[in-house]
């Protein structure tokens, strides 16, 4: 199968050259982790670095940037729905007591999607078909739901429930009301995060592709839904004509497996997603693929069925890209998750979390307003009596009608006032605005899963040697210095130019061990797009030849002006407009 | 108190303009959670990139980065130490359950320093002293430890145990052999981590500087114990009269209290350092401080009492910087780990960790040569007797001859060889170096102090009004553009300056609410170095004013030339050069 090699070659070159490997190796490896090399790192840190500049820098106007721990108490997830939604099936053998993923382990037998199905339907499928333990043959148990969230105790006392979290978001709910105040009640809001989350997998098994820890890039994006244009105008108007790649769940039902190409304009306004502001951020992140090296034919956007959706979500697409081995994989999911968030923690914590909507024109309303006997109140609760009033002005006043009627009497600030000494008016007040809960759309990255997708499109073998065509300003080195032969002169002067490049800020590497072709070679395996080389002419002239990885081909550039000819060549720029223009 | 007036100043600042605060603040916060808001995440991402320039990019001939789990299985910290040793001495009330840190409560109530003193010593003071409760007077049971490790579970099995990292380095000793190898076998060798780590502490109270998860900046650095020097002499040789402030620990028990400044030099030859390297990334420490803004005279090393050392470290300075509320307080470990990790790791994973060390020469030793009747083998074990073979010759044959003397019978590949058809001969054979366990010190840095001690230092006061005075590199918004007035025109022209600064990758910011006084005061609050106005003139002859926020001086400069004349005044340019240079 040449499909099931790519990916194993890629594998390869990662665990050899240092872009990942399985975690804890030494250890026999833990399935589901996996440690980034000195390459992955750095790859990583330049693709992380490429979304926030396209999700963040580029819409600095609207979008910030926050950090939340990975660690919350149970509160936070039991407010999201994840305590009660966030599960996976699992079956256990009865005889040797290994556990399985009882949809997958359905569908590897039956050859059915089983995505969705209760675990009830599962058993019975598994009783209908027979289906055993993979491993010893034994019968299985009743499948039951596994919780995927990491459980740990909080400080010393045991009833302290915490988890890891599985993707960031919920630190943006937390905060919605924190960030939009300190950001002085701008809306639309974005808040952006990029950090560690975990899944408690019950048997991860695609190695880099399904991790009980990764990265997430994610924005929780906060609109007015009665407004959902605001802030978007100038942007929709630039791009409205460019095409989205979608496949629309309905399609899907009638077995449709091809996306079809929208304009924006028309995704807006046709409905085809739901809210214009996800639509936008469906575009930028088809471009932010591209950018990763993934043909614009290799992605599109798959909207989920309504039993393939998540609790929270009322739209969802996934963006796929075609790899080797697995087919059309998820690298982000775009979720429209309304209010669903903002309104749980509301009931959980008991906090008003809502934003301000500023009518164009302030309106005349009619409004109920409380008024006690003052008199009678400063005489019974005397110094306390201020306080009440305090706190009675920030209660809903209908709060206050519902209470007189149901019991008769109103407690405020820890004392009760009787209902005689209430009256309520209805007067017409001029209001600039109200108060409403933002809606939410989701763009959501995993950082590994792109990093494996930004390695296998960069993988090319040109004349039998493998070269990696990374994105050069994605490669973890960006120029490698090389002496010609291991000749004193060349290495000292070779090592030069390669502490002052160092010193000049590149991401740069030396080699002086083995033939010249060997090291060329080692190079374009590693990904480094620009090859410095050091040999008898620079001697005479202090010129060095700058080689492409991907043509292969050299131009002779002098020292003095290296670093330019490199920063241009990173930049863009073909190796001959950087021979041409830097060549004396 | 003055003094803790300015940590009160600073925190409000924070909240108030986003740098951080609590944790989960709608369900009324989680001791030692702290989030970082869009100025704080900022300002941390900055921190981070300039922790990277200095201890890998400036030194990538050595040093490489990797990202490991949060999350690892059990035995990694086994082997570590940490289920034995990270723990805290922990009491509990009998009457009210409540929980403390033993040694904390009893420092706080007897006033001495209770630092690494026993359970058995911390339960004797307490009743000596008759400390009780703090919050209800209760009599306190016995003082036990308490392990920090935050533990759950990997998978669906329950016996899987797992805990999360209470440091990176563990991630750095159990991929040690990879890298190395990826590395093609260089050393010296650092490896660097920049990654979350979580410590369950029993009380956390001091807000941003005891965190239960938090960021940590840290190398390992392993070198070779015979030649520590190796890498060092071309750094050691430019820098060797550079002074570093150390408080001896042999000083300290003499009541010394105030640093002594040593060369670099001096601290190698005289052994005030244990080893060569970890001078070095003292030195490379003191620098990086004080580029977050720290004074000199305000930071300086202090080494440890044998008690107050983690159990890995053979000598362990503690990096201090005044602060207002707390003293003197750590912001970097620097420990020698000695080989106690890579030991250990070895002793549980039963894998060969260690390193070669290439003789100048190659040398003839005496080595001893197991030899076994192969016809015997042949006839006896048949198409296994390579295999034994292979297995044999990977075995030291100290080994086998302790083995033979011990048993009488050589084990191997799962079969038996009699005594008596083995042969050992010793030959002299010519060998080109050796294995070694690599000896490793540790500069590491706790990232959100970093982050808090740049805000104090940066915290200043000028006629009244806050500016924080954040190094121009580390101001999470580098420019902000303001239209002078509400006018109509000035608002259009700025807000095109602001979309282009943008769009040219600056942090940027804009404002147009409230008087041109209050738009700078709010910039200057939040450390925003440059503004930029644009005024009347502006739509006249296309000039804006660039202010600086320090002197409050401002210069004029071309819109054409606006983005050059901001890098140069980000890169450190005085505004009167940035005025000089750029005007026409």
């Amino acid at each position: 199968m040449a499909a099931q090699d790519l990916y194993e070659k890629v594998v390869e070159l990662a665990v050899r050259r240092g872009f990942f490997w399985q975690s804890y190796e030494i250890y026999g490896g833990v399935a589901g982790f996996y440690d980034l090399g000195p390459l992955g790192a750095r790859l990583k840190q330049k693709i992380v670095g490429l979304w926030r500049e396209y999700f963040i820098k580029r819409h600095q106007d609207l979008v910030v940037e926050i950090e939340t721990p990975v660690i919350a108490p149970a509160r936070v997830f039991e407010a999201s729905g994840h305590v009660e939604h966030f599960t996976d099936p699992i079956v256990e053998c009865m005889k040797c007591g290994r556990k399985y993923r009882a949809d997958h382990l359905v569908e590897d037998k039956l050859g059915i999607n089983a995505e969705g199905l209760s675990p009830e339907e599962l058993t019975k499928l598994i009783r209908e078909h027979g289906v055993t333990c993979p491993a010893c043959g034994g019968p299985l148990g009743e499948v039951k739901l596994f919780n995927l969230l990491f459980k740990t105790t909080i400080g010393p006392y045991e009833g302290n429930i915490g988890y890891l979290r599985p993707e960031t978001a919920q630190g943006m709910f937390v905060d919605f009301k924190r960030v939009y105040t300190v950001m002085r009640r701008r809306m639309p809001l974005g808040i952006a995060q990029i950090g560690r989350v975990a899944r408690n997998e019950i048997s991860p098994r695609q190695g880099m592709m399904r991790l009980r820890e990764f990265t997430i890039a994610e924005i929780e994006f906060f609109f007015d839904p009665e407004n959902p244009m605001q802030g978007l105008e100038e942007r929709l108007a630039e791009r409205s004509r460019e095409k989205i790649a979608i496949l629309r769940a309905e399609d899907r039902r009638r077995g449709e497996e091809k996306p079809s190409q929208y304009s924006l304009e028309e995704a807006v306004r046709e409905k085809i997603v739901a809210t214009p502001w996800m639509a936008y951020w469906m575009l930028v992140a088809q471009d932010f693929i591209q950018a990763l090296g993934v043909p614009r034919q290799n992605t599109f956007f798959e909207e989920k069925l309504p039993e393939e959706k998540a609790h929270y979500s009322a739209q969802t697409f996934d963006q796929l890209v075609k790899v080797s081995r697995w087919g059309w994989v998820e690298v982000s999911g775009h979720s429209y998750r309304t209010d669903y968030d903002l309104s749980r923690h509301m009931k959980y914590s008991g906090q008003d979390l809502r934003a301000f909507r500023q009518y164009p024109e302030p309106r005349k309303v009619k409004k109920k307003i409380i008024l006690v006997d003052k008199a009678w109140l400063g005489r019974t609760y005397r110094s306390k009596a201020a306080e009440v009033l305090r706190e009675l002005s920030s209660i809903d006043p209908e709060t206050v009608v519902k209470m007189l009627q149901e019991k008769g009497v109103l407690r405020v600030a820890g004392v009760e006032i009787p209902k005689d000494k209430v009256t309520i008016v209805e007067k017409e007040v001029t209001v600039g605005g109200e108060y409403y809960i933002p809606h939410v759309v989701e763009p959501s990255f995993g950082v590994e899963r792109l990093l494996y997708v930004t390695l296998e499109y960069a993988y090319t073998v040109k004349e039998g040697r493998t070269v990696l065509r990374l994105p050069r300003r994605l490669a973890p080195i960006e120029v490698i210095v090389l002496p010609l032969t291991a000749d004193e002169k060349l290495v000292r002067r070779a090592r030069e130019i390669y502490m002052d490049l160092m010193k000049k800020g590149f991401d740069v590497s030396y080699d002086e061990a083995g033939s010249i072709g060997r090291r060329y070679a080692r190079a374009d395996e590693a990904g480094v797009p620009a090859a410095v080389t050091v040999d008898y002419q620079t001697l005479e002239d202090d010129t060095v030849t700058l080689r492409d990885r991907d043509t292969w081909r050299q131009v002779r550039v002098p020292c003095s002006r290296l670093a330019e000819a490199l920063r241009s060549f990173l930049n863009g720029a073909s190796l001959d407009d950087v021979g041409a223009k830097y060549s004396t």
